[in-house]
């Protein structure tokens, strides 16, 4: 989908579709268009009512309900005269249709790099909702069950005995001193050799990627990154006014002949790159190629930023950027969401100690500076033998729910991209679906949100036959019971 | 200042005034260049290997170097060619001195503003850092024994109790439900009416301004601001590209003339200010005051964004733009910071609800969400019967101090600028002295650190007669001594 200046934006369509779960089938096009109408406005008058929409929401767009329930334009118009006629709804000059609350502060013009990044948050918002009954297959996070036994609410007594009751200043602008000499032995085991004072501690990976664009892509500015990729990095691109490209991504990593090429024609000054894992194909660097890379970044004289937020489901010595580099020309982003807490809002930078000071001294002037609180408990969780016992367990269920899900993917015909021993996702395509949504609609129905590949496209206006799996969700039997459903009534090739 | 652009930037030269604090007293001029320069070398050499100074930092400026200790420029360059020559430092390509380590990621072309901001990143690192025997009477929060009765550590078992060992997702991109309603009834008591929806929780309230300036400021466009006002606030605008503008405070609000005239002419997108114990002036906007700010601000239709870090400090019933405004036009930020704790990072934005839906959706895009670890503790310190004994103790304690601090600054001959009853500041100027830079540097001698007016300045250029101090600090003995001792060699009006 371009916008009228031609600027690709992404599509909010699948994300209302997950909103608008609960609409029935559309009726058929036999139907009197009024009643049509009667009946889309009273969905949506539910949803409000249930809180779907709360007052301040923008509901879909026309041409995004026309499109998804294959309605006629006039009859989804119609449905919002009828929910403004019941004073439910209210039509903002050229920006669409709100739920109506008290007047709200109005918002300036909006920049247009904003404008352009927010559609993205309209797939973030989704993956912050869990709707009881339905199962999330694109998930991007490890079963709850999984992580429940680092038992956050064991450690809090010892947190208080780091001296958390003086905790009333900010603390060391890097972050807590002795969670980075953690990180120093834990990167040191992924054999990058790191000083504490080359370490930043940010709130969150997601922070630390919007640090480091905030520091080098003016806007304007050329970026690199994995195509398909992680999209709340191309949102935050996005808001920085960056101009994105992306490398496609192979089973083995970036695609070395386009890399080289974008890097000769483009002089962009950062590559946003995930080696392991990565997110969404589920695919892993090999040794070679990170090689070819790093000459490759080299000869061309850009920056990797490295992210690494699945670090801790992976063998230690798997194939990583900044440990054939040293940071000379890496940055390394680090996370603790995944593998135990994402409401601690810990992640990390670590790079040149110069950069370090300068990336830690941005943090300041952002937000003062990042949770000393928060950093304490992670310390403590971490130090405990406790949580190395619980990240092998993590490892090994990881790496038995790959393989099974590849297994069961691969039962239903589908073809899986990489095969690597462990990733929290699968990416696989059905042959005979050439447009993953489609499937994703069908799933839908059938109570399973997944992801759809055009979500992590760079240009999400291209169909893709991909989508992203969660292994721990593949394996939930509601999820083999949907897609059984699905293959009664259209071919997924098996 | 003026760069070469002739643009304004903040001078660093008094935070590395209190970098170079353990400097001896500069040689008299008559000692031949050579040895001062060695001498130089050797007291930045001996910060190097104490630690004031880490691999990747900058070293001060020549100029900043020469002008403080009254150097010929030309010793300075010769200090700085011995410790290039001891490899313990290496120039940069107009970027000046800086501490050598393994070499660093190197650095894109900075993108102006930020470089613009980045000086003010010197003011806040001081800010982090405290040293011990030194007083820091300029100091920005309340003495820490103020504080300690919180009790940070006896409520981790109710933090647990809320449910903490199931933390494992991001939570509502909103924030923790329960603060937020928690927040409803303190700016209902405000007499700020508001409904939970209305309500983001951020990461502090450094973050919250941040997130309001992403959001409605594009490069170049015009903000107002309070002038004196908040440096943290200054720098952030800067990084955003914004042409900030000052509107000077008075003792009792914004000089409505400049603030008329400015908004006719500039039209700018928003005014950022603070109505209770502003800081740095300790001032309160009157009723009368907050009527005809309001007025202005509907006449030119301009959102304020107020934002009140001491209302723990105030009376309950005090004057703010928001409560007579009720959110249409003003957007309200609040903090913990100050009353119990910085560590945490917990701030809030309350808006109309419209905005704040979009407010909540930036915040995802740019981390995806706050902490909602520490918002359960907020919320559990919040709502127990105890935090409320402590906000009345440290209000009386608070009221006695600004009467007592006012008294001891008067009893030396200062001017007080605003007399109020609780702040945490007082903005004092003693007659004699032009510029209270020259105080800070003679306070600093006696290892009292102040915050001499031209930090708080939009023009830092500009010379001030005006200091903050903060009440609990001018308490402490140490400080009246060293005025003592001032006292007898200089006139300090008294």
């Amino acid at each position: 989908m371009r916008d009228s200046a031609g600027t690709v934006i992404f599509r909010p369509t699948l994300c209302h579709t997950f909103s608008m779960k609960k609409m029935p089938d559309p009726p058929p096009d036999s139907a009197r268009p009024a009643t049509i109408s009667q009946r889309l406005a009273d969905e949506i008058e539910r949803h409000i009512h249930e809180g779907a929409y709360r007052v301040g929401d923008k509901l879909p767009s026309l041409r995004e309900l026309a499109q998804l329930h294959q309605y006629a334009k006039n009859t989804v118009v119609a449905a919002f005269e009828i929910l403004v006629s019941r004073g439910l709804v209210e039509p903002r000059r050229g920006s669409g249709y709100y739920v109506v609350g008290k007047p709200a502060a109005r918002r300036g013009e909006e920049a247009e790099s904003l404008g352009r990044a927010m559609d993205i948050v309209w797939l973030m918002r989704e993956q912050l909702k869990s709707e009881p009954g339905t199962l999330a297959v694109g998930d991007g996070f490890p079963p709850v069950e999984w992580l429940a036994d680092v038992r956050l609410d064991k450690y809090h007594q010892k947190v208080v005995r780091t001296g958390v009751g003086g905790l009333f200043r900010y603390g060391s602008r890097f972050g807590y001193a002795p969670l980075r000499e953690h990180l120093v032995r834990k990167l040191g085991d992924f054999g990058i050799a790191v000083e504490p004072r080359q370490i930043v501690l940010t709130h969150g990976a997601n922070e630390a990627m919007d640090i480091v664009i905030r520091y080098f892509v003016p806007p304007g500015g050329t970026v690199l990154v994995d195509d398909p990729g992680y999209y709340p990095l191309f949102g935050k691109l996005k808001l920085a006014g960056a101009r994105m490209l992306g490398v496609p991504r192979l089973a083995d990593g970036p695609d070395l002949d386009m890399l080289d090429r974008l890097l000769s024609a483009e002089r962009p000054r950062l590559f946003f790159t995930q080696s392991l894992a990565h997110n969404p194909t589920g695919s892993d660097l090999s040794q070679a190629k990170a090689f070819r890379v790093l000459q490759l970044a080299q000869k061309h004289d850009v920056l990797i930023v490295e992210n690494d937020p699945l670090a801790d489901f992976k063998p230690v010595g798997s194939s990583r950027l900044s440990s054939l580099d040293q940071l000379e020309r890496t940055i390394y982003i680090g996370s603790f969401s995944k593998s135990f807490s994402a409401a601690l809002r810990v992640g990390f930078i670590a790079c040149g100690a110069a950069l370090a000071s300068d990336l830690a001294d941005l943090k300041s002037l952002i937000h003062i500076n990042s949770s000393e609180y928060a950093e304490r408990t992670v310390d403590v969780i971490l130090s405990a033998g406790h949580y190395q016992r619980h990240l092998n367990r993590l490892r090994t269920r990881l790496g038995d729910a790959t393989a099974q899900a590849a297994q069961l993917l691969q039962s239903f015909g589908a073809e899986v991209f990489a095969k690597t021993p462990q990733s929290l996702y699968l990416w696989a395509a059905f042959p005979g679906i050439d447009d993953s949504l489609t499937l994703a609609e069908d799933l839908l129905q059938q109570k399973v949100m997944m992801a759809p590949g055009r979500i992590f496209g760079v240009d999400s206006a291209l169909v893709s036959r991909w989508s992203r799996f969660n292994v721990g969700a593949v394996l939930d039997p509601r999820f083999e019971q949907a897609l059984a459903e699905i293959a009664k009534r259209r071919n997924l090739g098996s």
